[in-house]
């Protein structure tokens, strides 16, 4: 390749439509740490943080009438690694990394976790170059589409209530929840529930803060286990 | 008590130093779910993102050579639930809340994750009636206490290093790390390890997409088990 980094930072900010004023920072969002030189780690700890309020204000003014609960399901479709994989991928984000030769050969480049954090380094970058404002421009219109698919928040449902009408839906018998322990001081007691799905012959754990709360994490396990992510 | 929600956000804004445009949202930021009307828990879900921004923004600058996972950990010591605890209550925001009356006999006032949530709330709102300048402006002081007293990142260290640590300043065996189970499809595996601390007889279990990750849940459970959280 005779892509300089200067050249992919540059072909990056024509991408976005954006022209940065310290170009030396996208080169660092392209670069993994498998590449020599500063890595996009510490700019993808910051894009995390913008991305996550860029799509909370959003989802805050667009869903009037949601739950926190709501609001947090929402968000989380859009800001997993699946979504920003693909987001990544839509603008040929693969083609301008730096990969060290060892990535490279394994098509590091295609890899949905490498592509979701560059995207994210992205974010961070963008942010500090030329803050919210240009986030908000530049960023936020790669997810409209997404936005507008999301479910109606009155249909999102938490993992138990999932896990229940999978099963009813399907004549089995309901999942059986047990706290198998709990542990810490009672302030910050940890539970550790387990969940068993008896025609499935499934038995998955959870953990958390509250047996709510591992009861969650328990069904949330059982579903993944059922194919039902 | 003859205090009217407006005069409470009155006394809020008093206490930030800021000039509301919109008194409402300030009166919403202070209203507990206990209570009746519109209540924080939406202002909280945004103010969670915000002070997230924030605090992640500032530690990025603060700390050119800290590692993300080092970032990561001294964020959690300003955000997490005590930290916002504590500076709710030096801004005495138990005070202004608005709280049903059950809470309002058991001290709901003095509860650090009702204050926690409702300091959130507080910057949630200051953000949509003033933009993040009036959130830096506000908020960033008072946590500068918090930010200066940080540890070195270089001291930080993740739990499994903790636990070896630990175990070897006490003479104790170093804990051994199994994998039990893996599932899910190979691009979203969970996997399932146990941490055994001879000495003690303690058995924990971590769940994770990576066994690094479900390894250090594991030893952090440890370290919980061991009274050193």
């Amino acid at each position: 390749m005779s892509a300089t980094p200067e050249s992919q930072a540059h072909m990056l900010a024509t991408r976005l439509g954006y022209e940065p004023r310290d170009r030396a920072l996208f080169v660092i969002a392209l670069t993994h740490r498998s590449a020599d030189g500063p890595n996009n780690e510490r700019l993808e700890f910051l894009g995390d943080s913008v991305l996550n309020l860029l799509l909370s204000e959003r989802l805050y003014r667009e869903f009037p009438g949601a739950s926190e609960g709501d609001l947090s399901r929402l968000r989380a479709r859009l800001v997993s690694e699946e979504p920003l994989a693909e987001i990544a991928l839509s603008m040929q984000l693969g083609d301008l990394l730096f990969l060290g030769s060892g990535e490279q050969k394994t098509g590091g480049f295609r890899r949905p976790s490498i592509l979701a954090d560059a995207f994210e380094a992205v974010c961070g970058a963008l942010y500090l170059d030329g803050g919210m404002e240009s986030v908000r421009e530049r960023i936020e219109p790669l997810f409209e589409s997404r936005i507008a698919a999301l479910p109606e928040p009155s249909t999102l449902k938490d993992a138990k209530t999932r896990l229940q009408e999978l099963l009813q839906a399907n004549g089995h018998a309901l999942p059986v929840y047990t706290v198998k322990s709990t542990s810490g001081e009672p302030h910050v007691q940890v539970f550790r529930v387990s969940c068993v799905v008896p025609h499935a012959g499934i038995e998955t754990e959870g953990e958390g803060g509250s047996r709510r709360r591992a009861e969650q994490v328990a069904a949330q396990a059982a579903l993944q286990a059922l194919g039902h992510v």
